[in-house]
């Protein structure tokens, strides 16, 4: 009897409450009735090795830190995307690393000297990805999927204000070190459960209080590289004025240059106390305009994040009926919000906001509620994959005065393409990292298809992206682009590209780290 | 007669008043008894050009727009630095470049795609450099400088909070079109008045006001750069999360990868009000104690100015001695602060800073004047300079537990440098740019040479930049290193190094730019 996995997001007794409303909607947009579930999130899969055997981590690896199981390898093969789980749902065959390696420091760098260029060597943190940042694609090598959580060290240095952190720590323990100290580190993605360091650098991973304490690239101070050339490490100085840093190329470097083994982090005092407050703007247009206002200052809140209409709508939808909420849904009823208005919630240590234009406040409730949800968005996508409903998230960055154009064409693009695959499909956008110069929007999209999933999503896909970059906005935000959308990379980058290729070639001439992620 | 030309800092008209008390505090520390002037700061450079004569600009750039005059060719090949001082003072020969050119940018375009390797090609801002970043020292190439001037556009998007500009805009007329608008960049470096948008970005400057609106790394959102081998252009987004981007690379770049010819930078709304104040600590230390403290929070002021007890004594003894001045210094004996206290000046938009811990409050004056004479502290070197009196900086950045060691380790070295060499001198020291995890250390020193000035510069240099980076500190924090330091920068960044010279081999693989900046 062949084994059977469980590859949702998380963990598996945890479950989203959606209610009856919520559920409703999202079917009822998708053109279903009722819906059983199809699925339980397990699978048995057709896995595919390279079928080659590379003696080169018997040399440097102990045994007892070596893996061969089948479930590990596939576990450390696939992404928590849409794209890892619409291959799965179409039933297709998976493709996962040869071995799994838990290395300490010394036996990684031994490795990283050996490998030659029949290895593919891919770095594994949390396992989060979702852009396919964890798929081996290249038939003619030895894949090693190299998993850092024993590389996870903790030192704080509070005269300095810095913590140093081993590349495989994930966020809650990094994060209860630092609390233990009174201190806060402030980088709490969605997947800050689950994510490490260095997944979170080299994606430039941006968490959901960013304005506050930055995205990874304002927040890492060094890190220490190790690639199959050599290792690359920065000095701990605040400010550097000739040439470009070592942690200025390995942010984003998506392990295709070698491995982020540690880092050092600015860390800050934990905030006192926070202030919740929310507004409803007629349309997202308007509450766009506000927010810019908001962030042309110095003195912005850390978390401001503004749904369109839709999400705005399932937001509400979602929210468990009681006498309080009922009071407040009339109340927005009432004041002619709940048709096509845009939530903004706000969250804040230095005090209120004061009124913000166009707009009518809509009490603390909805900030609360999403502060206390904050990891729990995925486990409705593993309720909506039951059903066979698949959920794909894409991200940009723009400056303000792209924001709508980009939204609007998005949203265009979106609905023409599913139109043509003759698919039913829902998409919806807020934005949650602001600039003085503009902010990211990040994109939600459902749909429903039979069969040809995969296909299907990449048409959509290319379609949004396509969108997003003809109309001026970044490749992704916070997302990195992993395997999912590197064919837009060398015409997104242009000559630039040539740059990319020259560390790659620098650090990596084999390309043994993620191959394929980078031309050479 | 040979022509004789003016090199002092500015304007010629313009001079320093230095009072009695603060010329005699300096000429006593030095051991110099009074001084005439030795030199009106004009000189009759005995000059050296390649000897060569390579046609490559005339089939690019008009003849209106190329100069071959003398003048003009010394005035491109010399910087603001002490090293160019020293080496003019002990009358030697001076390498110029062969030929100036003023090109717009289609003939610029022109000239990066047909130079050949016998070509070196050193782009000029202001020619404010303190790091030898304009000198051409390869005797086998024909030199061509690259004036920026007529590369000035300045196109302001207020909906995206940004300024296009090209790169020869100087400070002042980028700022006059800003603040007519009803902005400002906030990038206010000593040479403001003379140094330009590209200038800055090449050597990562920072303004003195750099802890609101960041150095240029913080301020750039996207840079055009003309290479050899290309173009690259950085799209105009707030984030990007995948891979480097091309001003990754190119701040900091010191014309060593192509020229810079524009940029994106991010502008901001004028403040309202300023608030000035002003500190005296015992010590530097509890300065710097103070100082870290309030960098610790995200409520810091725009301009905290700690100067060392030396650099206090001068700051005072430089004052006009008033009434009022009298009583303020009678007031600071008084409370014993003049016996190595230090000065702390403080500028904010959002308020008054409350008492800070170890310090007495000395008022808004000391901030106002430094405000006031914020770009003339180089005149003050021109008064020396004629005097035979020297003065270089060297500045780093390092975490706040190295700041104290740094110092102390700098100001010994120096001593027993100038004590080997057998002459005088003094140090002095401030702090102006902080960061939650430490802080720049900015080091003036004086001293007075009969001979050989250019070689006694340099064991000094030796000395202290050695002490720095030896303690931890930055290779410099925003002067660049350009020519001056640039033998440190392989030690410094040891296999770093790599990286650096991938990029310049995929940009400028026959070394046009800035020859010998990098080893290839």
């Amino acid at each position: 009897m062949d084994e059977r996995y469980y590859v949702l997001w998380g963990e598996q007794s945890k479950s989203f409450k959606m209610t009856e409303k919520l559920k409703n909607s999202i079917l009822g947009r998708l053109g279903i009735q009722e819906k059983e579930d199809i699925w339980d999130g397990f699978i048995s899969p057709k896995v595919v090795s390279s079928g080659l055997n590379i003696p080169s981590i018997d040399k440097c690896i102990s045994r007892s830190n070596i893996s061969f199981d089948t479930g590990e390898r596939f576990y450390h093969s696939i992404g928590k995307g849409c794209a890892d789980f619409a291959r799965m749902l179409d039933g297709k065959d998976i493709r996962i690393v040869d071995a799994v390696i838990y290395p300490n420091e010394d036996e990684l760098n031994c490795l990283m000297k050996n490998a030659d260029k029949d290895t593919g060597i891919i770095p594994y943190g949390g396992g989060t990805t979702v852009t396919e940042g964890l798929s081996p694609h290249n038939a003619k090598k030895y894949f090693i999927s190299v998993d850092l959580k024993k590389i996870n060290s903790i030192n704080i240095n509070a005269q300095d204000m810095v913590v140093n952190s081993g590349a495989g720590v994930k966020g809650p323990d990094l994060e209860r070190e630092l609390n233990k100290a009174g201190f806060t580190l402030g980088h709490f993605p969605e997947s800050f459960l689950h994510s490490t360091v260095g997944g979170w650098i080299a994606t430039n991973a941006a968490g959901q209080e960013s304005n506050r304490y930055g995205k990874m690239r304002d927040i890492v101070v060094s890190i220490k590289m190790i690639s199959p050339k050599g290792q690359i490490t920065d000095k701990i100085v605040p400010n550097q004025s000739s040439y470009f840093r070592p942690m200025d190329i390995a942010v984003g470097s998506e392990g295709a240059f070698g491995i982020i083994t540690e880092a050092t982090l600015k860390i800050r005092n934990m905030p006192r106390k926070l202030f919740y407050q929310s507004f409803i703007f007629r349309n997202f247009e308007d509450g766009v305009k506000a927010l810019k206002e908001l962030f042309d200052g110095s003195d912005y809140p850390m978390v401001a994040r503004l749904s369109d209409p839709t999400e705005t709508e399932l937001s509400f939808k979602g929210i468990e009926e009681n006498m309080k909420t009922k009071l407040f849904m009339n109340y927005l009823k009432m004041r002619g919000s709940l048709q096509g208005g845009s939530l903004l919630i706000v969250v804040n240590e230095n005090g209120k906001i004061k009124h913000l234009p166009d707009s009518i406040s809509s009490g603390r409730s909805p900030a609360k509620i999403w502060r206390e949800g904050r990891y729990d968005r995925p486990y409705m996508y593993n309720s909506l994959l039951k059903m066979g409903i698949l959920a794909d998230t894409i991200e940009t960055s723009a400056p303000w005065s792209r924001i709508i154009p980009i939204y609007n064409e998005v949203r265009k693009s979106f609905y023409s393409e599913i139109n043509s695959l003759g698919i039913n499909g829902m998409i919806m956008c807020h934005i949650s990292h602001e600039y003085s110069i503009g902010s990211a929007l990040y994109f939600t999209y459902l749909f429903y298809a039979n069969d040809n999933r995969e296909e299907k999503l990449n048409s959509m896909r290319n379609a949004i992206l396509s969108s997003i970059i003809d109309n001026g906005g970044a490749i992704s935000h916070h997302h990195g682009i992993g395997r999912s959308f590197k064919p837009f990379l060398s015409k997104y980058e242009g000559f630039n590209y040539e740059l990319i290729k020259s560390i790659k070639r620098t650090l990596d001439p084999d390309d043994i780290m993620n191959p394929g992620l980078i031309d050479l």
